[in-house]
């Protein structure tokens, strides 16, 4: 096998998978920003977080690792999310980093997408796989974690 | 089973799942961007369709339907692209729309870059499946394609 080629079937294999994965999450991200008006990965990422691990607020720092986003990605984000009302930012009094805090609406927000975001994932990915896909799913994941 | 929810062994395949094809992504891209400078999905995907497709040109809007990237998108990226020296793009001589043409330095770029990818691709994705996933991956490939 020639590592420096991909052949016909390598290449439709690559294409198919990253396929799969763009349709799967297009349909997740359309259908949660049509009913909720918050974006999947971005504004409702944010919020679950900020409620789920930090009982509403969450140092920044925090946030960007949990995320995985760059810094300055993140920050954009949550000048956007405040404009919109859906969080606040305050200086620690450290006066080392900034915190996160969930406002009302944004809990709200949050609240009323949980079971649309549910659904949509149980109907275009959970629904989509045999037991064997969920297997095979668990041990490619691990697999390339050992790999970084 | 709850669709309005998502339970926790539920939630971690979905975060399995996406964390994969992002680690396997992101592997691909930055070896790509390390050793050839060019972008996996927008310079090299559009350099390489202009060669296998249409032999060093295409209509911009063949290129937007190959991609699936909406027009704005696209035509901010071919912006760049041609500022880089890779493409040129000229009006289409019956004044509806824009042909894209490889330059000499994009052929090179991307005569240069595809062993480069090729090895990633088998280093990143190819190498880590089983024949087994490869089966999974052109079934759930065929489910999702039906649901659209």
């Amino acid at each position: 096998m020639d590592k420096n080629e991909l052949n016909e079937e390598e290449m439709q294999l690559w294409y198919m998978w990253k396929n799969t994965f763009k349709k799967i999450m297009d349909r997740v991200v359309k259908e949660m920003s049509e009913k909720t008006g918050l974006s999947e990965e971005g504004d409702f990422g944010v919020l679950v977080r900020l409620v789920d691990l930090g009982n509403g607020e969450l140092r920044q720092q925090e946030l960007v690792e949990s995320m995985e986003w760059t810094k300055s990605r993140l920050s954009h984000h949550l000048t956007r999310m405040e404009q919109r009302g859906l969080v606040l930012r305050k200086p620690l009094d450290t006066g080392n980093g900034v915190q996160v805090i969930i406002t009302s609406s944004g809990k709200s927000a949050v609240d009323a997408s949980r079971p649309i975001y549910a659904k949509a994932v149980h109907k275009h990915f959970l629904d989509q796989l045999t037991d064997q896909d969920i297997e095979l799913i668990t041990k490619l994941a691990e697999r390339v974690d050992k790999m970084s």
